[in-house]
């Protein structure tokens, strides 16, 4: 079933939604969070909450019930902590949406409905985890409550794949450059707003900390002027992803800080890959993080490059038990 | 008014409250987390959400109008974002209740309720903009949805200042030791769970980045296992500041990690100051921020000292318009 009969179906039989918990951990939390911001940015009834799994199974909010819709997702399905927050949702009756890579995995025991997103075929594929869980979050909306912009939604799903991976490939120059400039450095912070504040947090937890042993933070954009900003010199680094769209002058102000100290920043800005000119205004906030991730992946691949360290190099996890 | 009355009152003009909407930039942003982790976790009914000021701003909910309460906080009551805030959610027909050190300040212009913390006076006075916010949370819920460990709340608000302020001063030989071991480290990573998180990010923003220029990053410590564990190696520094209650499985977990690999560790726990002895075990999760908030600033101090680094000392703020 895709996004709108499986609304369909639980609206059938739960006319009262009261709740949209998502749950995950890791890359997979992030990635629900556009999701998440959409629903907190244009819900009026609806209650939303986002959990890293072992959270809402150790602090259950009192709100999981069969008034609740859970949105859950991991990889390769096999997450523990987010396989036992699908077995306590169905326990308590919550109606259970989990999305994974793979089919018959230990996530999709509990789950009411699942959604199989592909992965590694492109830098496009990559992007239907977080995809489907935008496409429910707008069904929610739109069958629950009503939504005035869901035909520019539909719209913008049917360019962002292909606009994300024209804008990857398009991007392999810069983010040699970036590789280049940034393979030798101790620390490397991130930050973004809006849909995209989470990309950051991946970012940084993931892809620098994860996969490239490279000790980072991050932070929303707003934030950066409440103290992190006191880190700034010139030989710190920051990465920063610019939305096009509402928040656009949160990043822009701390561009324009990051420049006045002639500070090492890389930005990587959706306008620059067209995403205002693919997809509808009213809805351009929603997409940034999709449009980013796709063109930081390319940036990460090429720092592994340069660092000769690959993107799939642990020192703890698939080795040992934790 | 205090908490009580002012919710009365709020309850009187408007029967029916969808949305709690928290407010705030750094660390006041933070200290609003144990109130919005509060009613995250025991409404039903009542929608949730928490900003940093300027994305309230900029991409400002459709919920904010007469049905919402907003609670905002700046310490000196000139934030300007937040300041900006309180008129939107004024225009909007929003109930304004603000936490601030500053009586007449611009932030009280328009709110409808203003409650005047202390904060200079001593440890526990540090900790009345985070305890009004939960008291307001409390008395929000009691009122509009009913909570059954309402007294419970009630003794322990009368327990935790003195507590606090009694574990803050108990601290101080362990926290010489912290700032002896840790003072000339580059990076120091805090991590924390339930509603501690947001004291493990203000610790990393604000005590560490802005105050003394020490790189930092933070995160849940559910997440650790999710990505930032691959960071882990002997001379990699982590705070955990660890909680009593529902969570402490989680940050268990994270300990036995680091110990495993003989991690530079240091663990500020809440069970070691008596916080459930003290505090009755239904509502011990929601007052681990306060006492870990007191003890960990003589850690902050002992830092400074053993630094020759004030906490007081900018390169930006207070020198420069930005």
């Amino acid at each position: 079933m895709n996004p709108k009969q499986i609304i369909k179906e639980i609206k059938g039989k739960q006319e009262e939604i009261k709740s949209v918990i998502f749950v995950g951990c890791g890359a997979s939390k992030a990635e629900l969070y556009p999701a998440k911001f959409f629903l907190d940015s244009n819900a009026k009834n609806l209650r939303i909450s986002h959990y890293t799994a072992n959270e809402f199974n150790y602090k259950t909010p009192a709100s999981l019930d069969e008034t609740a819709i859970v949105i859950s997702a991991s990889l390769g399905g096999s997450t523990p902590e987010t396989v036992k927050a699908n077995a306590k949702a169905k326990e308590r009756g919550a109606h259970v949406i989990s999305l994974t890579n793979a089919a018959n995995s230990a996530l999709t025991k509990d789950a009411s409905y699942v959604i199989c997103h592909r992965f590694a075929e492109n830098y496009g594929a990559k992007l239907e985890k977080m995809g489907y869980a935008l496409e429910l979050a707008v069904e929610i909306l739109e069958q629950y409550e009503g939504y005035a912009h869901y035909e520019d939604m539909q719209i913008a799903f049917s360019k962002i794949y292909d606009l994300s991976q024209r804008a990857a490939e398009s991007a392999i120059e810069d983010a040699k450059k970036f590789a280049e400039a940034y393979k030798n450095d101790p620390v490397i912070y991130v930050m973004s707003s809006g849909a995209t504040n989470e990309v950051a947090y991946s970012t940084s937890i993931c892809l620098m900390m994860e996969m490239q042993w490279i000790n980072s933070g991050s932070f929303h954009s707003g934030e950066f002027f409440h103290g992190p900003f006191e880190i700034v010199d010139k030989d710190v680094p920051f990465i920063l992803l610019m939305n096009e769209g509402s928040t656009r002058p949160i990043d822009s102000r701390a561009l324009t800080f990051l420049q006045r100290f002639d500070t090492k920043t890389t930005v990587v800005d959706a306008l620059d890959y067209g995403l205002s000119s693919a997809v509808p205004k009213a809805v351009v906030d929603y997409f940034n993080p999709m449009l980013l991730t796709a063109v930081f992946r390319v940036y990460a691949e090429e720092l592994s490059y340069a660092r000769k360290h690959p993107l799939t190099k642990r020192r703890y996890m698939w080795k040992l038990e934790y």
